[in-house]
């Protein structure tokens, strides 16, 4: 079997929201939200949901956050915090400061502006309206691992 | 720019019961714990991590929680929780019965027994020994995308 992540499903408390903040902050695309043929009840979720296919294959979702506790059968307390970043790899430092910028006009919040770490990368954090995680990073001597 | 997602960080508690767990339960391969040189001090996180590079190129890192909370100075307690789900994505039904089974072995915990869902999936949840959710998927119809 591959060991590979296929996709990464972000629970969020407002799809349309989420869809306007990573086409307009992250420059992704997605057909929009699709499934809401699938409706939710008592037992079952919903199966709405907002796909963006990156460019290396990943699909990043969007889906309630009920939605994921249900489906999931966990307590919907388990869906706040993110002890998850995810990493945006860029190419230039200014590319950095680029994202940064934009995910705040987009808002999302820069909740550290980028500084050089010793392990040898200029980076900053931004969290999403729902408060995921991401780290936006340059590698600084061109050791970029992909 | 590119819009890639090129890591994944699991804030997590024990490096090396994560690095054995994601080793043993979903048979990835890593180095082991490496830049234990970088202390954590008052002001800077350590940079002690473990990573895991997937099939398609994605780094999977595990990262102390409170590392993970100093570097984007976050509050430690925005740490707990797992509003994100990743998707594991398999090639027949048994295999998603099959990493059920080797991740339980591992020391993780099957949230959801695998179950079909009307939008063509057969699936189930586990969750990692710090309780980040991960879904194991087989698309029942071919419709797998990717």
């Amino acid at each position: 079997m591959k060991a590979n992540i296929s996709a990464i499903t972000l629970g969020v408390q407002d799809l349309e929201r989420s869809l306007r903040f990573y086409r307009e902050g992250l420059g992704l695309s997605s057909p929009g939200v699709i499934g809401t043929e699938y409706a939710r009840d008592q037992t079952n979720p919903g199966g709405a949901t907002a796909m963006f296919t990156l460019e290396n294959g990943l699909i990043l979702s969007v889906y309630a956050r009920d939605d994921l506790a249900k489906d999931a059968d966990v307590a919907l307390d388990r869906m706040a915090g993110s002890a998850t970043s995810l990493g945006y790899f860029v190419d230039s430092r200014d590319d950095v400061d680029r994202v940064l910028e934009r995910v705040k006009e987009a808002g999302g919040t820069v909740v550290r502006a980028p500084l050089e770490r010793p392990w040898g990368i200029y980076a900053g954090y931004f969290s999403d309206p729902d408060e995921h995680l991401w780290e936006v990073v340059y590698f600084l001597h061109g050791n970029r691992p992909n």
